[in-house]
């Protein structure tokens, strides 16, 4: 039996009743809501309702601030940098895009960065907020938990810190990467932990430096950066970007999400808003990202390959779907969500 | 016996002079030779010196305007795009540079992006131009030949399209990644077919999508991207943003310039600065990414590793014994640079 399909506007009616709940305002929980039902449209379900548990977790047990200032307290031309007073990443990063595109608006590009944030999602929800402005965003986030060593090192001291670029094209979909620094994500290894599945070499590995395959050993081991030292490299300078840049955590000082509901994350993030129309015709512009495209996707083939993907097509095509036939949430999901509500004492999901 | 060291300032001297003969005006051919020989001094040969023959075999061909009109086509309070007239690409991205660090200077960031430009060598150097002045600097380019099919594809329709990142530290070494959005670059392969030896699994693979580890058959294969999927949305994405946004060649339009000495190029770079000064104190930046450093360097090591390395710390020792002992520049390459200076007429490379 396929999982009954639910409107999205139920799951954003029932998200910001949960948030309200919470003790947000009436504002900020719909923003919320909204951002999670965008991120469960487009396939980013790591990202998306499921948060919303340990979300209201870390709410109750006062380590998110529900009613934030969150203010500029560096600005030029094209720049600026948030204070997100705790508050939920959603609300400081949304924030932070508007006023990006705004300045680049003015001066071609702008870069908005953010300290005192929170866990905001996926990465490319917020780049994508550029797309509605025939923009280009471009996002850096240090991550929530720390599973990567230095090369060569055992401390974990460094997190999967994602990079998401999204691009306006004209006839075709965005081009919208969102990649973690990381061969695997950490969710798909408890997912094979969950399943009983081995892990492909290449995902983790142990602290003698060899693969790692069972993930139920995971604890004992270590995400695999991509390339090695590049991706190593990569994750390093997407927190001094995001982080370190921002006066926000990095490193050691990064709070582990999973574990620890109280103590403040300081969590640092940064968007890029980058206008065509600055550099020439926006239309043409976007007319010869289609060619790129089309020109990709009309590669000859690998045998038993059936169609070349560019990045974030399949999240397009997830998003239209979803959009159209509603969200089909596990039922284990939906349960979780039941007894939430019954918890909160706030009604049910409805499917309808 | 050990090459011969040889100054950098005769290195310079000799590239100097070769680069006028070419027909390069003075300013113009120190400011190439300066470059090349510093790409030298970091150790990033396969950009350096070598390049000269290849250089001048363009040049001389009529692939490269020696005189070019490199300005300024489009322009914002925080950006710019350069016309390089077919100029030789560090021309035109050392003014890049140069403009994106006074408009960060006033903007807080900056973003200069080039057309009509040409291989300007290793990454690196343009982005730790920022450095002198305290700035982060960030740089995208699309290279001179396409060595990898979109992901499952089997036309060749990207390059190894690089990325680099330099982050000006306190007491430390600053922080600098130079990566190509491939495993392995196509130099390593050839250097290991002349050697004789297998590649590892994971850097090539064949038209079949399997492994190839054969180097003397990397003709009927394909560089790996980092990380699969990711390597291939990540070069897809920066060759956007440093060629398909400024108007610059991408797909099949990139010229193989190891195969066609006289076509423009079109090459497209762009170089973003971004001041720390603009967030905080600066010395207090500085101060936070040399905590980070130590903190990384000081992690618990895996079995068999002597010590672990920041992005851009191996290229910094190098640089600081080559500068202080000269350069060892290989019997082969001092062979082809004596033929050089025959051929041209100018004195051949002095060794003190």
């Amino acid at each position: 039996m396929p999982d009954r399909r639910i409107p999205t506007a139920q799951v954003r009616r029932f998200l910001t009743t949960a948030f309200e709940r919470l003790g947000l305002p009436t504002g900020d929980a719909a923003t919320v809501a909204d951002l999670m039902t965008e991120a469960e449209m487009q396939g980013s379900d790591g990202h998306g309702v499921i948060r919303l548990v340990p979300y209201a977790r870390r709410i109750r047990a006062g380590g998110v601030n529900v009613r934030p200032d969150i203010r500029v307290v560096k600005e030029k031309a094209a720049m600026a940098l948030l204070d997100g007073d705790n508050g939920m990443g959603h609300l400081v990063m949304k924030k932070a895009a508007e006023i990006a595109i705004a300045k680049a608006r003015q001066c071609g590009i702008a870069w908005v960065g953010a300290r005192l944030s929170n866990h905001a999602g996926p990465a490319s929800l917020y780049p994508r907020m550029c797309l509605a402005h025939d923009m280009v965003g471009m996002y850096f986030a240090v991550g929530n938990a720390n599973h990567l060593p230095p090369w060569g090192g055992l401390d974990m001291l460094l997190s999967t810190n994602p990079i998401a670029v999204a691009v306006p094209a004209g006839e075709e979909p965005p081009v919208v990467l969102d990649m973690a620094t990381t061969v695997a994500a950490y969710g798909k290894v408890k997912a094979k932990a969950q399943r009983g599945e081995s892990m492909p070499v290449g995902w983790m590995i142990d602290r003698q430096g060899q693969p790692l395959t069972d993930p139920k050993r995971a604890e004992q081991g270590f995400l695999m950066p991509i390339g090695g030292y590049k991706g190593y490299g990569l994750a390093m300078i997407v927190g001094l970007l995001a982080g370190t840049l921002n006066g926000a955590a990095m490193g050691s000082e990064v709070i582990d999400f999973n574990k620890d509901d109280t103590s403040v994350t300081n969590t640092g993030q940064a968007i890029v808003a980058i206008d065509p129309d600055a550099f020439g015709e926006v239309d043409e512009f976007k007319a010869r990202v289609d060619k790129l495209v089309r020109e990709l996707r009309a590669s000859e083939r690998m045998p038993g390959v059936d169609r070349i993907w560019m990045p974030g097509e399949q999240s397009h095509a997830k998003r239209l779907v979803n959009e159209r036939d509603g969200l089909a949430l596990p039922p284990a999901l939906r349960q979780q969500l039941d007894q939430f509500a019954s918890e909160m004492g706030i009604p049910p999901l409805q499917d309808h």
